[in-house]
């Protein structure tokens, strides 16, 4: 695993502040660009707004980053699956991603979604299962993700299309599922979730950080998932986080449609072939999020 | 069929020139634009870039249309299937659309190709084959239409993506079949051609033009073909050129390798439902291509 210089874009947000420490960590010097900024000792800080048109020469012609991580994406929760700003992030993505190589710049690794992924296709491997996105944002993506690849090919560049899928942890936002359970639970209120049947891989943020720290440096090129590999049926979820807060007595299981597809599941075999294993078992790592939770 | 005021991008283009004389004599009033102008009496011409940040609003702005037919892309002879600049056009296609449906705008047509459809898909229909693009021009079409058509629907604004097959005609550039053997038997040189057992379909350029143009007023949204539907080998439009020129002995069949898959053929019931018909056979259109052509 080499390092360099890495440019780190969405610092300031739920996987971005957990990137920031794992690059630093490992030994990379961090460049990491929030549109408001951001703190803290594992980076230089910068204040781009990358939907500007200039902003992101300006931002690599300041840093010369060897490597490039592009997390920024419009993320508002409950917005960002119809939100019209998607097509600006995929012409900023787009844009920023051509400075950085014009510039020099060796390696990209950019963050795609599970919900690219055929909805109902059950275990998600990156090449054989069919991308078919039906959301704006999943098909932004997507779209993103395939220009993205064949450009990369076509200019000799390095780029890794890692595809994250669900995460939990530290600083996640309210309006999910782990973090409006502990919410809950937190505040002794009984908490209406369906029957918790649909299984899902959720993983660690600080395991998809590292994770994502580890491909930046890593010799992998294209689709990669960013997950464990393991399913859990949700309800299993929030028992374990009820159990830690001993309080199964608020779920309230069954008061909820069940929403979505009965498995969503990565095949993580590029993954582990890459070289990174995840850290976390779900236990402890939802016991973690519990702990360290701040509403 | 409503009409109203049109801008045209791409319009001194092989299509565009078309394309303008089809709308101007529809009754649009029609604003063309060309990265370095243009010139005739059916439209009012502009002379933006518009891979440049600040162009297409300020040409829309300086327009005000109601409806937008964009052509523009790079389509550089045996450059534009590879051409990182595909990556640019995706961008400036965004930026475009955005523009236009900022400023009030209430209707786009935006042209595909065939190549987005899975290879050796043989009949291809909008929404039932596979879109699955090998080249980076494609994969920039594709990814632009899938964007675009997605935004579209969350933004209320009606978009057409017209996927163009193989087209040919007055003006039609060097490097492709017709214009090739046109040039060969005008000359009184002998061609080299394949088996020439692969089916296209293959559609005049006036057609191509009126069928876009038509598509600006119809009723339709999302993807549509444009093309005859009708399918004939690569040796029969040779050997019908050939004819005309009264030259057959000058085709050299299996002397070049047959390229690409056996059958490519739009299924045009989209186009048809939208009310359009071609005007020109095969036989009839190629004889025009072969007698106004201008070496």
């Amino acid at each position: 695993m080499s390092t360099g210089r890495v440019l780190v874009t969405g610092a300031s947000g739920f996987v971005g502040r957990h990137v920031v420490t794992a690059l630093s960590t490992a030994g990379w010097e961090v460049h990491a660009n929030g549109r408001r900024g951001g703190t803290g000792p594992a980076a230089t800080w910068h204040a781009a707004d990358l939907l500007e048109p200039t902003a992101a020469a300006r931002l690599v012609e300041a840093v010369q980053p060897s490597h490039l991580l592009h997390l920024a994406w419009c993320v508002q929760p409950g917005r960002f699956w119809t939100d019209p700003a998607n097509v600006e992030w995929v012409e900023a993505t787009l844009r920023l991603c051509r400075a950085f190589q014009s510039a020099g710049g060796s390696r990209i690794v950019v963050t795609g979604t599970c919900a690219e992924y055929e909805q109902g296709a059950g275990v998600c491997h990156e090449t054989t299962t069919a991308v078919r996105p039906t959301s704006l944002y999943a098909t932004a993506k997507a779209a993103t993700g395939a220009v993205l690849t064949a450009w990369a090919d076509e200019v000799g560049t390095d780029l890794v299309w890692a595809r994250l899928f669900h995460l939990y942890g530290p600083g996640e936002p309210t309006g999910r599922l782990v973090s409006d359970v502990i919410a809950g639970l937190r505040a002794g209120r009984e908490i209406d979730l369906s029957a918790g049947t649909q299984v899902r891989d959720y993983m660690h943020v600080g395991d998809a950080a590292a994770a994502l720290a580890h491909l930046v440096g890593a010799q992998v090129a294209g689709p990669v998932n960013v997950a464990t590999g393991v399913g859990s049926p949700v309800r299993q979820i929030a028992e374990l986080l009820a159990e830690e807060a001993k309080a199964p007595h608020l779920l309230r299981f069954d008061s909820a449609p069940t929403r979505d597809v009965p498995l969503l599941v990565a095949d993580v075999g590029r993954l582990a072939a890459a070289g990174f294993t995840p850290r976390w078992t779900l236990g402890d790592g939802l016991r973690d999020a519990y702990r360290t939770w701040r509403g």
